[in-house]
């Protein structure tokens, strides 16, 4: 008998008939001898209609009302789910985030989780009773609905795990599971048995929409196996588990791409001790979060500073720069949205050199432009034009060994 | 400065330009110097909605999990009021049943009101903050959202008032207050100006559907005075008072109808002790509501015993009473779907005598034929011919001089 947690989302969950076949699944693990625990998105769409609806009646709707509004997309699932499996004959209750005692802080639609309380949750299945909990929402120290940020299921059902000691957390979602790089763009690219939580964290951050970042930094921290799987088939999926030293002799363990970022670059910036974060303030007091930042210096006392945004970001970022320029007498701001960022991810890297030089010889072979480079301990990330982007990928998919060998 | 409790129900805050509509008139409220608390249903159409969805999964979906599946309506309804008050610049916000601290017992779907806390509420309030709540919804000592029946949210506005005293509860409809009798049957019916806890009640239990009746019993109760008007124009309405000197002077106030009722007869029962309960007991059982109930004495030992139940109910009732009268040997089950029930009510008829000879002589005079006669202190109900319906009320409308004037 194991303890299972079972995350699905808005796709799984998308219309009665999907409901039912999920249903199946969880009363599956159930006859199995297992604990289950599940959690829910929204049904998918409903979060989306539930913003534009608000959005219908002011371009900036109350944060604290959205939480509450769009909580009601996970109560709804839950219930539904709910009443399915009690239908099909078996124990099962619906908890939302203030029932199971996920406690946030305070910050509307991007709330993070201080602490869970699980002991009706517990309780729950002490009664051998499949528990099924609404993910996305938790609620503050006042008893006030809050959202946990796009994808924050994965985060709940990561979350509780750890809360429960669950010997499982699978997260069941519309892809097999992680690829070497994405299939879309790259057939050749391959799912991965296993992935560390180091390599699963760089690739969230650079935009892989597997799972939500802080689901990863959660299982990372507490030590959560999470298996990232589809609910269309019985297929294994991904297993993101601490790293072992099988894991170290691969360099490079998978390929990204993410085409939603834009440059900003300031031109001839008066070279003076604090001009950096005289330009990037604004920016970040604004809640704009700056990806890559590039100094180079020039002739003179004159300096370009270069930072990337999300594509989302753009406007308002290019907005205030151009304000910033005016007041630090820069001489012009040049920005461009057609701009794709490759990175190669790895926990090899550690312990290979070269890899860098590999990346950037690839690039040069098919011609490609380097605009900017960032790197991490166990990734390199180059910045180039977005019209490269797939031909990029798929030379450095086959550069650094990762290619099918059927 | 004074404090008001308002309530809308559903077709007021059907649409985002009717959300609007109410905001404007909160805001008035508020501009002119008074503490407002606004009670919401969902949207109309919204809770048949959740139903119809949850009966597509099954014909008996869970309680509890109705439960929370239902109050999602009320939860969408005041999130969108609180965004629309904000968007106009008035400190607004939200509270669901368990945020206001409205204590129900465990009674899913038809849970009752056992203490409101609205400490919380009390505080938005001295903050000079508009507070909207969720009306229909409460939560059990568990922390399970429970939900009050159909007309709820009527429920939620007087036990709120009640609970912080409000000066006035104004309930919003879409009929502009309380008549004398149906103006859709009867066009000289006239709207009331005042009428006391003790009619309302027998009006609600007659199935006139201004108000929900356990709101009437907890306005009388906690002695709130309750305003019905409408939310589609600036009209008084009707008060719902305590009985006054003035109110007894009138006979009888108004007259109601009832389709939805069936009668079912069991013809030649044995005329023993305990026969009345031998057959009642088991429609009891089965959660049906019996409202006349009437035996009479036949030559020999037999008796017939008839009594109504709700439309909805009568199958059922029919199949039961089957059952029982093959057991007590009764000779003949009969069933009528084609009665309606016909009431005047009154609170002076304390005082006055002839009222019920008057009415029986009125229908009389229509060559209208009296199946069923039960009365209370202040009404005296009978079940006729259906298809005499309107013919009775106007005839009992000019009869008991409720006619308009002008």
């Amino acid at each position: 008998m194991a303890l299972i947690v079972q995350k699905y989302g808005g796709t799984s969950v998308g219309d009665l008939d999907r409901i039912r076949n999920v249903a199946g699944r969880i009363a599956k693990t159930y006859d199995q001898g297992n604990q289950v625990v599940v959690i829910l998105s929204a049904m998918s769409g409903v979060t989306d209609t539930l913003i534009k609806t608000a959005e219908k009646i002011t371009e900036f709707p109350d944060k604290r009302e959205m939480d509450v509004l769009m909580a009601t997309g996970e109560q709804t699932t839950v219930a539904l789910m709910a009443i399915t499996l009690k239908s099909m004959g078996y124990e099962a209750q619906s908890l939302l985030g203030y029932q199971v005692g996920i406690l946030t802080d305070s910050q509307s639609c991007s709330a993070r989780i201080l602490d869970i309380g699980a002991d009706r949750l517990k309780a729950l299945l002490a009664d051998n009773s499949i528990v099924i909990v609404a993910g996305f929402q938790g609620c503050d120290a006042k008893g006030d609905i809050t959202t946990l940020g796009r994808g924050g299921s994965d985060t709940s059902a990561v979350a509780v795990a750890a809360a429960i000691n669950a010997d499982a957390c699978e997260i069941y979602t519309d892809v097999d599971g992680v690829y070497t790089a994405d299939p879309n763009i790259c057939k050749r690219a391959k799912k991965l048995d296993r992935i560390c939580y180091d390599e699963m964290l760089e690739m969230a951050s650079l935009g892989a929409k597997v799972l939500q970042i802080r689901s990863v930094e959660f299982a990372m921290k507490y030590n959560v196996p999470v298996h990232v799987r589809s609910s269309f088939n019985e297929e294994e999926g991904t297993m993101v588990v601490n790293e072992d030293a099988n894991m170290e002799k691969v360099v490079v363990s998978s390929v990204t791409h993410n085409k939603n970022e834009a440059r900003i670059t300031l031109l001839k910036v008066p070279d003076e001790p604090g001009i950096a974060s005289r330009i990037l303030s604004p920016i970040s007091d604004a809640g704009i979060i700056v990806d890559i930042i590039i100094q180079n210096t020039r002739s003179g006392n004159m300096t370009d500073l270069t930072f990337t945004v999300s594509k989302t970001d753009y406007k308002a970022a290019m907005k205030i720069s151009e304000q910033t320029a005016k007041e630090i007498r820069a001489e012009q701001v040049v920005g461009d949205e057609n701009i794709a960022k490759i990175s190669v991810i790895g926990v090899g890297m550690r312990s290979h050199s070269g890899v860098a030089a590999k990346m950037f010889a690839t690039l040069a072979k098919e011609n490609i432009n380097i605009l900017l480079i960032s790197t991490s301990e166990i990734r390199i990330s180059c910045i180039i034009e977005e019209k490269y982007t797939e031909l990029a990928v798929r030379a450095l998919h086959t550069a650094f060994e990762l290619d099918k060998t059927e």
